[in-house]
C-alpha cells in the first residue's frame, strides 16, 4: 500500500510517498513559497539509498492547488518519478496540528471531520487553516482516495482531567476550552511505540517518559501506553526551555514588565515566544552554536544549557512521581537524537531514581535507535529516531482497518526483567 | 534573652514576646486596623499554659508609632503584663518580605540596612513599606535595642542561577532583577531545620524536601541545609495551586485571554492571584470546605483536591531529580500540618522514589511534630508544625551573637541508618 503524507503549512507542502509493504519511503519533498515570488520543489527519490536522487524545480505555485498537482507531476515523472500514475497512491495522510477535545484518534476525513477541524482554528489559528488547505486540496485532486487526518494533539487526549486543567476559573475551560492539549502527540506515539518494541513488550503495559528535544521542546508521560502528563500546554509554550521560547515562568511576569517597561500583552507574548529561551539567555537558539561558546568560556552560553539541562531534569523527576514505576526514558528529535552532551548532564545524578548512565554508549553514532542506559540501570535509556510521517502513515493504514506491517527490528532479550 | 518580634503589616501589627532562655512565647498578639476606625489589639499571655490569659482593648491607632506603643504598654502593663519595664526586652528582630539579591542572611538593623530593604520596595511595593514602618517606630521607641531584620527570601538566595533564572531575554534580569526568588523562607528554613534535628543529623548534611501549605503554598529542595529550589518565583503566583492563586500555567494564556475575553494586563494579574486555584475550580477555597463537599459528592470539589495533590506530586518528583538524594520531606503550614487527606494522596504510590506512608500515624494528631513514615521508607516523612516567629527570634540572637539554646527534644535512634 502506498500512502502520500501531506504537511500542509501557510506557503509551504511537506510531503513524503512510503510504500508500507516494506515501510519504506519512495520520495521525501518539500513545496515551499506557495503564494509568493520564486516556487520552488526540492524532493529526494528513495533517500538513504545507493539510488537516491535529488531533485529541484523551480516553478510559479500561485496556491496550494497548484503546489499540490506540481509535487503529483514530481511523483509519477517519467524520467524521476516514483510511481507511474497518481491512482497508485492508496491513501493520503495529513498532519493536522490541532484536534482540539474532538479527536482522540485519527480519523477518516469527511464534512464532518473537516468542520470539527475548522471549529478548533480558534485554538491553532495559524496552522489549522493551512492544515485544511492541504486537506481541501488533496481531496480536489485525489477525489477517490481514501484521506485521514493524523493529530498533534489526540495522543494526549488521554490526560485525566486533574492534569489537564488548569487551576483558573472553571468557565474558562467551559466556555473557552482553556486547558493543557499538548503537542508534538505523534512523535511521543512514534517513539513510545518504537521503545516498546525494543524492550519486547506491549506498548500497553509500558510506564515511559518521552522527551522530545528540538526546536520545540516538550516531554512526555505515557502510562501504559497512554499520555497522561505533557509540558506542552494550551499553546507551545509551556513547560521546557526551547530555542526561543521561554516555557515556565512566574505567571505574573507579564504584570510586571508591564508595569515595569510598559509593554502590552501582545508585546510580552511575541517576547517569551520569539525572543526568549536559549536565544534569551546567550543570544543563540542553536544548541550547537551554545557548545562551540561555552567550549570557549561564554558564561551565557554554560548559563543557558545548564539551565536548558536542569528544566529538563526536573520534568524527568515530576514524570517519574506521576507515573510511580518507569520502565524507559527515550530522547529524540534533533537534540535528543544527537547531542550527547545534553542527554548526559540531563542523565548526570539521577541514580537514585533507577537510571544509570552507559557513557560510551551514549557518545554512540545513533541509527535509528541507540540504547544508552548501562545493564545495571533499572530504566532503559534510548535514544529513537523520530519519524512522524511514519507515524502518521501508519494511523492511516490503522484508520483503513489495514494491519501494520510484523516489525522484526532487533529486540534485546533481557533487557527487561 | 528576651526578644521581641514584629511583622509590621501596612494596617497591622502582629508581635510575639519570646523568653529565648527557655524559647517560650511569653504574649503573642494583634493589633488591627490601624490608621483606620475601630483599632484593636487581641493577645494571649503565655499561650498554651494553665495561666493564659486573653487580653483585648479598643483602641484609636493612629498610625504605627500609636500601634506599637499600644503593645508595649500590653507587654508592660502592671495587670496583665509580662515584663516590668521595655528595658527588659534585649532585641526586636522584623520580619522582612523582600530582601532581594541583596540579603542573603539576617541583618543587623542600621541606616544601610534600611536602605537597602528601601531598595527592594520595587519587589514587594505592598510588602516591604508596612515591614519599614515598623523597623522606623520599634527604633524609635527602642533606640538602645539591638534590631534585626530577617528576610522571608533570604533562605532562597542560595539557589543557583540555572534555578533561579527564567529563559528570558538576560537584560531582564541584568536591569530589572525578574528571577526567582522564592518566599516562605523562614518557614522553609526552621522545619528545615527542625527535621534535622529530629533525623538527628546536623542540617548541612540533610537532603530535605520542605513543603509548606497553608493560604499560600510553596515546597523548597534543600541540599546540604542550603536552598537550591523552590517554587515560588518572582512572585508568590507560581508553581503549586494556593487558595485562590493559579500557580503554574501556559505563559500563552494572558495572549488569549485578552484576545478572547478583552481583559487588560491588570485584570488578568488580578484573575490569577484572587479568582484562581482552588476557588477558581471549585468556588471553595477553603480545604476544609473541600473536603466536606467531595464528601458529598461535589465534583468540582474532587477536582480542586486532585489538582492540588497532582501539583504537589509533580513537584515532590522534579525534587528528587533536583536532589539526586532525598533523606527527609516535612509537611507544614496549615493544611501540611492539619490535612492527613492531602498528605495520604500526596504520597500515594511514590514507593518507588522510597517513600512509604505510614497510615494509622498519619491519620494522627500531630503536636509539634509527627513522624508518618513507614519504618521501612528510605526517606523519612514528618509533619513539622511551623514556627515562624521563633525562627525570627533564633535569628536575630545569632546575629547578635547569642548561641540558641540546646534542644534536647526527641531524636529517633536509629532513625536513618
Amino acid at each position: 500500500m502506498k500512502i502520500l503524507v501531506i504537511n500542509s503549512g501557510s506557503s509551504s507542502i511537506k510531503y513524503q510517498l512510503l510504500d508500507m509493504a516494506t515501510e519504506s519511503v519512495l520520495v521525501t519533498g518539500l513545496v515551499e513559497r506557495i503564494g509568493e515570488a520564486g516556487g520552488v520543489l526540492t524532493a529526494r527519490t528513495h533517500p538513504g539509498t545507493g539510488v537516491e536522487k535529488r531533485i529541484r524545480r523551480e516553478n510559479a505555485v500561485p496556491d496550494h492547488n497548484a503546489g499540490m498537482k506540481l509535487l503529483i507531476a514530481q511523483l509519477s515523472d517519467r524520467q524521476d518519478g516514483v510511481i507511474r500514475d497518481a491512482a497508485e497512491i492508496e491513501a493520503v495522510g495529513h498532519r493536522v496540528v490541532h484536534g482540539g477535545e474532538y479527536f482522540h484518534e485519527p480519523a477518516l476525513i469527511s464534512e464532518e471531520v473537516i468542520q470539527a477541524i475548522s471549529a478548533n482554528v480558534p485554538l491553532a489559528p495559524l496552522h489549522n487553516p493551512a492544515n485544511l488547505d492541504g486537506i481541501r486540496v488533496a481531496r480536489e485532486l485525489f477525489p477517490q482516495v481514501p484521506q485521514v487526518a493524523v493529530f498533534d494533539t489526540a495522543f494526549h487526549q488521554s490526560m485525566p482531567p486533574h492534569a489537564f486543567l488548569y487551576a483558573l476559573p472553571y468557565e474558562l475551560y467551559e466556555q473557552d476550552r482553556i486547558r493543557r492539549y499538548g503537542f508534538h502527540g505523534t512523535s511521543h506515539k512514534f517513539v513510545a511505540g518504537e521503545c516498546a518494541r525494543l524492550l519486547g513488550r506491549p506498548l500497553a503495559a509500558c510506564n515511559l517518559i518521552t522527551i522530545h528535544l528540538g526546536n520545540g521542546c516538550s516531554m512526555t508521560a505515557v502510562e501504559n501506553g497512554r499520555s497522561v502528563e505533557t509540558s506542552l500546554g494550551m499553546t507551545p509554550l509551556e513547560g521546557l526551555i526551547m530555542g526561543t521560547r521561554c516555557g515556565d515562568i512566574d505567571p505574573a511576569l507579564h504584570a510586571i514588565l508591564h508595569r515595569s517597561r510598559g509593554l502590552d500583552i501582545e508585546e510580552i507574548d511575541a517576547l517569551l515566544n520569539r525572543e526568549s529561551g536559549l536565544k534569551g539567555v546567550c543570544g543563540m537558539n542553536d544548541m550547537r552554536d551554545i557548545h562551540a561558546a561555552r567550549q570557549q568560556g561564554n558564561k551565557l552560553a554554560q548559563l543557558a544549557f545548564d539551565m536548558f539541562v536542569h528544566r529538563i531534569r526536573k520534568y524527568i523527576g515530576s514524570y517519574f512521581a506521576v507515573l510511580g514505576r518507569v520502565d524507559g526514558l527515550v530522547f529524540t528529535a534533533g537534540i535528543g537524537e544527537n547531542d550527547h552532551e545534553v542527554r548526559e548532564a540531563t542523565l548526570a545524578g539521577l541514580e537514585n531514581l533507577g537510571i544509570v548512565l552507559d557513557r560510551e554508549a551514549n557518545a554512540g553514532k545513533p541509527g535509528a535507535w541507540l540504547r544508552i542506559s548501562a545493564p545495571e540501570s533499572r530504566v532503559e535509556v534510548l535514544v529513537v529516531r523520530t519519524n512522524e510521517e511514519l507515524e502518521i502513515a501508519r494511523q492511516t493504514m490503522e484508520v483503513l482497518g489495514q494491519a501494520p506491517i510484523e516489525t522484526t527490528g532487533p529486540v534485546w532479550s533481557g533487557a527487561v526483567s
